[in-house]
């Protein structure tokens, strides 16, 4: 390790994603050897005692109140955008074009508009050796990258079905107290933006296809929420009493749509924050001529395969995704001795730090999450067409 | 039993339902104690030998090679048809008209003007004391019976979510026989109408609410498939030649769409024979206000329920359904000791019987399958028209 | 099945398990080509009333008082025991003796002197082509039958570990009333006898090792439990008053013991029937160099595999033990149609006839029977003697 | 954070365990407030280039070749002690002598005779304020601790069974290398005191009751196996040719007994590493009059409850422990979002250093362990004399 490069570190926000983001900046170089070394440098926020409290716990040497100082800094050659959707654009861009790297969290951003001109940024950037990558977290669970492992080996055949859920329940309580993620010009969307997109990333990329079409139905059931102080995070559960001001909700409480993708696949997606007893399964099964696969975060270790060669002994096979031959899982413990959320977060730095290190592309690009958020907006048309078919 | 009056039954069709409402009526007199006696009087088929082994073998007491002779004879109470979908119409229109009762499998008809036809026919039968009932079988599962009381119970609060798959894999491989099924001639559609109309039927009984309007996608994956010799039944699995004759398949092999049901949840179904690994994965699930229920007929003994009052120790809970209280359970085993498949068409007649004998309206009613058919034709209409919303 | 030649039954017993073998024999010639035709010739019980009731529910064409008349009819083939333990040496004998086929419920007897004598007359009656069979209805189950399968196929290796566990719960609540099968002089011993002996038969017969030696623990928790009328049966879940006249338990509540298998395998056996929540979970697990094997009864139709040499991408498969391949399962209904409780049954007797029509012994052989009560001897004099090894 | 006084730790051992107990002092005081705050000093081990690169790797200020050096160091609070079990009894004494806190890995020593050392050192010591702790790290699991509370706030009414396995493969393929953990000189015992030590502690200390004595059987299966190089640390599962020199196994390869509980439950245990397919199944589960409890560590984050008071539509209920009002879970990440392995380790050292802080005991204390060194001699007791029972 004392032959690596330090990479000095700028991370902007530092709640919930602030938080997971620190903790792989400060683990990964523990569990893999990387050409780069992070430095927990500086932690940006605009409130200052915050900021502080947050640099402290989080192990961050310095804080600043404005992501601007960040930039300017001469010791910081990477900024980690951990803040809402609606700030993504500018700071990304004004990062990019200072000439430092960029994690950018997802999605992207709130609008095509604003994802296409980060990822023009993101291109002229990466021509003078400036990379970026968006933080589709998912793409780092062992189980998912086995997932894409087997796909690409061809152990699914034709892939016919895309079926796709991320079920949470947060709000299923009508008194959860209003936060920014139902704040439609802070989120950008719902569970559409927030969840859905995870779904959307997953699929084409373990499949390696693109959806080309959406028929969408987009729904909010509950309009208005009480207002609880510092909303900034991540929803909490708090009780409130029922003379609590309320805020509007201005985004989407659930997501359903059906899509196709260029390979032939027919894809079934549901993306909601109101399915009580869910609390984190994002979910994703595929059915190809030769075998299925099958995911449930909720069980993250573990990947479901089913060989149709088998047949007729064949079944779905539980696979512990803690093997040393698994992607990820042989710098951590012995097989069976699982990984958990935080995890996805560690690999993704060190899949980043590994291709700037190599002076290549890190994945997902901006273009990629660019693509992600032409999806969105496709899914947002349909169902404000009445569900017709929207091409992407 | 010996007070039991008889009901002589005529079962037109024998191929799987055939086999599977023979059992039904065998045996519910055994485990159930009745009003009335069902007596498994004549079977009828086209095929001369054919039929009179299907007698032989199935135990009914004699063979006859045209349906209409069941309807001519005065010893036959009830018509029981097992036969493909565009013979559904005239046979049972004709056996009510001759004052016998009418057991119907589903979906009830190939059209909606054919189902309006036969559903006329049937409230005009029933004001003779004619009763008739369309074969949604499912409802006869006692975990999906425990469902539908637990929602009457307002276990699940308010309902926001339905969530119904049905998925099969048995045309996964490309060189499955061609069948009548996949013959829209014959069986009016494909996975949409063979199981997806289930699913249909289930979420609109279980949550007593009914499907306002549909967006859908129905898909075709293999167009052409090898024919093999008698194909009346259930669709086989066998291996054919490269140079085999090859047939058309005219319906869906997937069926996916959104819903609003009138109370105020929406709904995701999907139905396909492609889901290489899952073999009757018919799955239910529902997220209300207060509770949760999820079912997957692959563990047909089991429906997982989440009472979100236990929380934060809340989790779904496996109920078992094999208790003395639950739906039909108490007049088989003891707890503990599973039913099979069978079972539900048992139930099914043993609820048919006791509505004949009380002189009331058996459900579902024709009029029921009727509206199941009206949504049927509105998926192929939205399908049909680039997934736009369609009414029911 | 014109052709087939009948076998004329007499049932002595008409409680849980002369219901589930009454529909053996009624079903078993609907689903199985036979070349004998079962005839539900008589059943006989000690109450005028009852036995009569139960002739014609359960649909045998006489009732006799004593199941001595059985043995002297003439038109009666073969004598099906369901009743207690401590009646079955006497009934068999002189079944045998008489002419008669013996299908006798497990365990063979309350005693190995009991067995010993059952099993002189079973040999000396076999050499007259007279033959008898044990009913462990387990080894009938489709997932089991298949486990066995894999074992002879040689997919499991070397087997090292044996797993077994038999767990119910109905005797956890202390009020649940007094049972013939909570007294010794009827069942012979608890929970060992009753569930546990289901254990070792399938545990031996599918591993095809017998148990050398065991050390073992038995335990009573509850010695009283209230009288409740009329007891034979099942052992019930009613409620009764504390000032109910109470009875003592004779027998264990729950057994637990090692064993060592002539093959190589450790083995760990436990049943119970307060393992609250655990309705009919009859478990297997076996170990092997190789591959794995897993099995719980409350999901029959479902056997786990581990194949050893999929590693790193190895995991249990859930095999849907319903294809036409499977043992069983082609004469059923399709794919992913799933079997109950009482399939076990009428595979039973479709084994048993094939064997008497074809004329050879039948399996499990009452000597088969006889081994496993010597085992079950063995663990009771290891519990006696404060666990130490007791050679079978 | 600021405020916290340090907690100079210095380790000995620095293979898996060694890395495990480095990332949680690291990662302890960013998710929780402490009264401590660890510092990371030093670490030792034999070999100076090893010694200096874990250094390196795991996060140490500076590194040591002998322990003995860690004790006399003024800057070191606390000795974290992650070696052979042959070791313990001389390095805890020792550091506790020396005025030292201590944290030693389980099992606590190779025999009850150091155990007893350890425990009279740490009692004196505890009274000059330096405490002692023993890592039974499955404590610290938030399913088990959420058990733990179950237990005594009485939802499991009287405990009858106690269930308890520990599944493991890695020793399943006959060429698995030798390892310290097969020599019964460093290791003290194999499956028994590796892991089924883990499950005596777990089962002791959820049900708040002592095993009275046990009947055992203990095996070894494979009594050579080859020599590989470096062989301190896990036991890996590297392919070694035929001709490969082989050591001897002198530990049991799997464990299994049975036991009486104090408080009236009876117990099975089975400890192994050959169950091939089991990756690390720590099992748990307990039957009570009122309910029953399931735990699996392959599932690590789900606790199975079953509330006999639903009944009849009862269930085990599948507790996702990532509440914020779970043990540990509020401090990690929201809800749904599971922990992986090693937060055990970190929650250990946040329990350990908050009792350090408060001057009281942290449990498992050196005498908590040394009871199950008791147990772990009565087993062997026990199997070196046919099973027979052996009173603790």
């Amino acid at each position: 390790m004392t032959s690596a490069k330090p990479l000095r570190v700028g991370m902007v926000g530092y709640a919930f994603m602030g938080a997971a983001h620190s903790h792989a900046w400060r683990t990964a170089p523990r569990f893999f050897d990387l050409a780069l070394e992070p430095q927990l440098t500086a932690v940006a926020g605009r409130n200052p005692v915050g900021v502080r409290a947050a640099a402290a716990k989080l192990g961050w040497a310095s804080a600043e109140t404005d992501w601007r100082r960040l930039i300017e800094r001469d010791d910081i050659d990477l900024i980690d955008i951990c803040t809402p959707g609606n700030t993504h654009a500018e700071i990304a861009i004004a990062a990019l074009e200072a000439g430092k790297h960029v994690l950018c969290e997802k999605p992207l951003a709130n609008s095509v508009e604003e994802a296409e001109r980060m990822t023009a940024a993101a291109e002229a950037a990466a021509k003078r050796g400036v990379f970026s990558m968006c933080g589709f977290s998912y793409r780092r669970t062992p189980a998912l990258a086995l997932a894409k492992r087997f796909v690409e080996q061809g152990r699914l055949g034709t892939i016919r079905h895309v079926r796709a859920q991320y079920l949470q329940d947060w709000l299923s309580d009508e008194n959860a107290p209003m936060t920014w993620r139902l704040d439609k010009s802070k989120s950008g969307s719902g569970s559409l933006g927030d969840i859905g997109a995870h779904s959307i990333d997953a699929a084409q990329w373990i499949t390696g296809q693109k959806i080309t079409g959406v028929s969408a139905l987009l729904e909010t059931f509950v309009t208005e929420r009480p207002l609880a102080g510092d909303l900034v995070g991540l929803g909490g559960h708090g009780d409130v009493g029922s003379d609590t001001a309320r805020g509007s909700v201005t985004v989407d409480d659930a997501a359903v749509f059906s899509a196709r993708f260029d390979g032939g696949p027919i894809g079934v997606f549901e993306a909601t924050r109101y399915a009580l007893g869910r609390k984190n399964a994002m979910r994703l099964e595929l059915n190809g001529t030769k075998g299925s696969l099958a995911f449930d975060f909720e069980e993250m270790n573990v990947l479901s395969f089913y060989d149709g060669a088998e047949s007729p002994d064949a079944g779905f096979r539980r696979i512990f995704v803690t093997e040393p031959e698994h992607p990820y899982a042989g710098n951590w413990w012995p097989t069976g001795h699982g990984l958990g959320y935080e995890h996805g977060f560690t690999h993704q730095v060190v899949d980043l730090m590994t291709a700037i290190a190599e002076k290549r592309q890190p994945e997902p690009s901006f273009a990629d999450a660019l693509q992600v958020q032409q999806v969105l907006a496709a899914i947002e048309e349909s169902a404000a067409n009445s569900s017709h078919w929207q091409k992407v």
